[in-house]
This record gives C-alpha cells, structure tokens and sequence, in this order.
C-alpha cells in the first residue's frame, strides 16, 4: 500500500508528519516523500526541512495520496505540474487525502466539485469558490476523499482511515503506540472554544497561516 | 530565545516536530536542529529524513533542549559525544526538556538524579535506573526539566511550556493556530484504557518503539 506524501515549499511540518505516523504505520504502508524536486524542501517558519525522495513523476500512482496544507499551499494554487499529478494520481487512488489548507489544493484540481469537505477553520469559505461543501467537522470523508480540519488534526485523519482500512486493533494498536491520550492545557483550539481575543489574534495573523487573508 | 531539538538516526519524528509546531511558535523562537553531523537524519520507519542545520558543537548554548525518543535511543545511550553535548547545553539552558525516550537521554547524561520524570509508557521503569522517579503523567515538570510521554505528547509538552514562558494567550493563539481540538477516533491512547489485546500487542512489539526489550 503506497502512501505518497506531498511536500512544496513552506508546508506545514506537522500536517505531513500527523498522517505519517498514524496511518503511515499500517502494516504493509510503503510511505514515499514526493515533490517536485527530490532534496530537502523547507517548511512554513524556515527552520526545518523534510526531505522528498521522490518526484512526483516518479510516484505516479500511490493507493493513497495525502496533501499537506501551510501558507506556501497559495503559490501552489497555479502550479499546473502539481494540479496535474494530483488529479492523475486521484485517477487510480483508493483515497485522496489532505490536511489544512491542502484540501484547497485537491480543490482547485477540481476533485472536490459537489463534496463535503474541510480545511483550516480559516479557510473553510475557500471551498466554496470550487463548488465544495465545507463541514465544521474535524475529519470529513465523502467518496474516497477524505480532509482533514487544521494542522494537527491529521493525527485525527489518520488513525481514522487507518481504521477504516485496517479495522479498529490496528488504529488502536497504532494510537497506544504513539501515546496518543492528547490532554491539551487549553480548551482553546477551535474558534469556538478560544477566547474572543485569541480568536482575533489569529485572524490578525491569518496571512502567516494561510499565505494569503480570508476572504471572511 | 534558541530552542535546539536534537537528531540521531531513527527518531521518532512527532517527538520532535510536535514540540517545534507549538513551542516553536513562540514569536522569539530560533529554532534549530542539531545533530552530531549535518544534513539528512532519518527516522524511525526509513521513510522520512529532516535535515540537521548545525551540528551540536555549532549550537553550545541553547536557552531550550528539546531531545526527542524512539528506536534509535538504545544506541545512543552509549554516545558520550551526545550525553556530553547534552550535560554541556543543560548547564546554562533555562530548560532542558524531552518527549518520548528522549528522557531516557537525559537520564543517562545524570540529569534527572532524584527527579520526577516520564517517557513512553512501555519505557517507565527504565527511568529508575538512573535515579528518577517515573510518573504516570503525560507532562511532568520538575525544576526546569520537562519530560512528556508517548511521542504524540510533545505537542502537549510545548503548549505547556509555551504557556508557562509566554502566557496564556499566546498558547492559546498557537493551539487554535494548529487547530489542536483532539477527536481521536478511538479512546486508546494509554495501556489504561485501550483493550487488553491492544496492549498485549504493542508490548509484543515494543522493541519497533524502544529499539530494546522492555524490562517489565
């Protein structure tokens, strides 16, 4: 089972690394690193790198594809050779996947016409410039396209495709194994629940998360 | 404020990334990763790398020291080059802090004498060797040493520690910034409360997370 991960400069970290170690340690997962260039490719706050080792040209098929958001997605919105791999690479996949902002990219590849989907809370309005139905859900699976809310809810994404796919021992073996018991010393990490001012903070900054301000 | 995570063949790379998106984020944070060499580590599965910027002699004097775990620690244990650059970096770091394993590291280079510790759950009893006393909490802090559990609770161990040095409300903002609001699909993220088969198996192989046998 081959799992192509998706790196393009300034992603974000964590929304590779959460379906990595959940649904990347199904048992018979052949987990590959793609870009468009193989080498290091560096994240949102320019102090890590990732390194791809293989190019998209070279992982044309995968079982499963998974689309990483961050602020460098926007650039990505027009890259046409990536458009084109995702869209060939969703022609044979059994599951088309994405995290935060990576779900506008599988949108604007025209994949997410008519489906319910998510993606960063602040970015949810997005999805509808491409006919898509945003969710307040953290985790939405329509068809075999399955997106992700913010950044860290691909640890959410992952054990629960890795349960759909391999039944509930192995996402639970899968969730002990990475200690996964989240017991956050805020309530803070959805609009809803932060406080008013956090809330703005964010918005504020949105451009540092989004590469772009919402359109809200 | 300089944060220095460490690197070393096959970590495990949520230890190291969970405490990088959330303390990472602090708005003075330099952080950087270090490793013995420069250039591409790989992780615990293979197949992934992130890149050593510096090596642990360019970055003597970091204000944090984040040492992540997984199977590649056992060797480690035995680095004295590593265990040195750590008791060095600990004597003038505001904190010195783990996830995983990763205190298993700082318990060997002598830090946690007398300390209340914790690490993966399979690895708590190896704690006692060196002197600490292992706790079943997920974050424990003692003096300026901050030890999580299970690779998935450094993102825990940041926002805490982000809280604890920047305030609520820039913790808060990072947490809904990564939209960190857990739905796990499963309550099995600890031996306490997943299905007793589940356990049994993750001790089966426990040796894939701690890269040796466990004692108990």
């Amino acid at each position: 089972m081959q799992i192509a991960i998706v790196l393009y400069d300034r992603f974000t970290a964590l929304d590779a690394v959460g379906p990595y170690e959940t649904l990347g340690r199904h048992p018979d997962a052949e987990v590959v690193f793609v870009a468009e260039r193989t080498g290091p490719v560096r994240t949102d706050s320019g102090s890590l790198a990732l390194i791809a080792d293989k190019t998209l040209a070279e992982v044309p098929d995968p079982d499963i594809v998974v689309v990483p958001g961050g602020p460098g997605q926007t650039p990505q919105m027009e890259n046409e050779a990536l458009l084109d791999w995702i869209r060939t690479a969703d022609a044979t996949s059994t599951w088309t996947t994405s995290v935060c902002t990576g779900s506008l990219l599988l949108a604007a590849a025209g994949l997410l016409q008519g489906r319910r989907a998510t993606s960063h809370w602040l970015a949810l309005d997005e999805l509808k410039r491409f006919g898509a139905e945003p969710t307040g859900e953290r985790v939405v699976t329509d068809g075999k396209y399955v997106t992700a809310a913010g950044v860290s809810s691909g640890i959410d994404m992952g054990l629960a495709l890795l349960g759909r796919i391999s039944g509930d021992v192995v996402a639970q073996a899968v969730q002990l194994g990475i200690e996964y018991d989240p017991r956050p010393p805020y309530d803070a990490g959805s609009p809803q629940k932060a406080p008013a001012d956090v809330v703005e903070l964010i918005r504020s900054m949105s451009r540092f998360i989004l590469g772009t301000e919402p359109t809200t």
